[in-house]
């Protein structure tokens, strides 16, 4: 419901007020659970996406994360998805607080998925058995960010591949290409 | 001058007139150089950081690296430059001109003078010779960028390390750890 709003009015017109109102119930019952705007859409953005997070896991790793994160980047560069979590980041920006949270709530939360993902992958033997995955974890999930952010460079077929090509030469077990 | 303001008066407070003010000019002076705050930010930025931009070419590719990055990940978190980068990034959400004038004018610079860096180091053999580098490069710019913006994690001697590590793991001719 908030995602819809803010896709009809854009995050600019976007007030707790008008939340309310579309919800049929008084201010204060949403101030009292969200303490503002930026925590109600970063609530609502987690509701929605997280149904889709999971990694598969056909015994290919590799395979694996690219499904996922084909799967998931045209979130980021469309509506209800794209333009909120755009606004809730740049937000985040002049609030530590809600910087903390973004990351707690919703990123920590992808970045445990991938390293469980991938650990499962180095005990079956698909990755090198003594790499410590948890910094490899945070590039897999915060890589492709930059692009997004800071570039005007889609997240296509191509960078995903390069991306677990990258990976997969430095701590697959399968001969070096 | 203009990021010294910054730093006294805050992001939200800065605007054309304030800074005409200090620089002892009318503001369309200002105006006529630069259309918007984001723009004379970025600007001033981009004097004062690309001074520090080139990496040193000791012959180890994997040091150099790490050098740069270390040497640049402070000013991160410091004024002038955090804060009103960040200010400049945050803007760049909602403003797709200038989150491209962002990346032409400072990033592509720091992706290319990376770029180039690690070709050399593939001529001389310290990196695979058949790996298509464009790529990877942008991973070595972007990747703790993630963790800047979206975390609360700091941008360390370990995270450096981390990057490097896997930079080197993947594209490296040296023994495999």
């Amino acid at each position: 419901m908030t995602l819809d709003l803010a896709t009809e009015v854009g995050y600019a017109g976007l007030n707790i007020e008008a939340v309310a109102r579309r919800a049929g119930v008084g201010k204060h019952t949403i101030y009292r659970r969200w303490p503002s705007m930026a925590a109600l859409l970063l609530d609502a953005l987690s509701r929605v996406w997280t149904t889709d997070l999971d990694y598969r896991d056909t015994g290919d790793v590799g395979a694996d994360l690219r499904e996922q994160f084909l799967r998931s980047a045209p979130a980021l560069s469309q509506p209800p998805i794209g333009p909120v979590y755009r606004a809730v980041i740049a937000e985040a920006q002049s609030d530590a607080a809600l910087r903390a949270t973004l990351h707690e709530r919703f990123l920590a939360t992808v970045e445990q998925s991938t390293f469980d993902r991938i650990t499962r992958a180095q005990r079956a033997g698909e990755l090198v058995a003594d790499a410590d995955l948890r910094f490899p974890a945070e590039v897999l999930c915060g890589t492709l960010y930059y692009r997004w952010l800071l570039s005007t460079k889609p997240i296509d077929e191509e960078a995903v591949n390069s991306l677990v090509d990258m990976f997969m030469a430095a701590y697959g077990t399968g001969s070096r290409s």
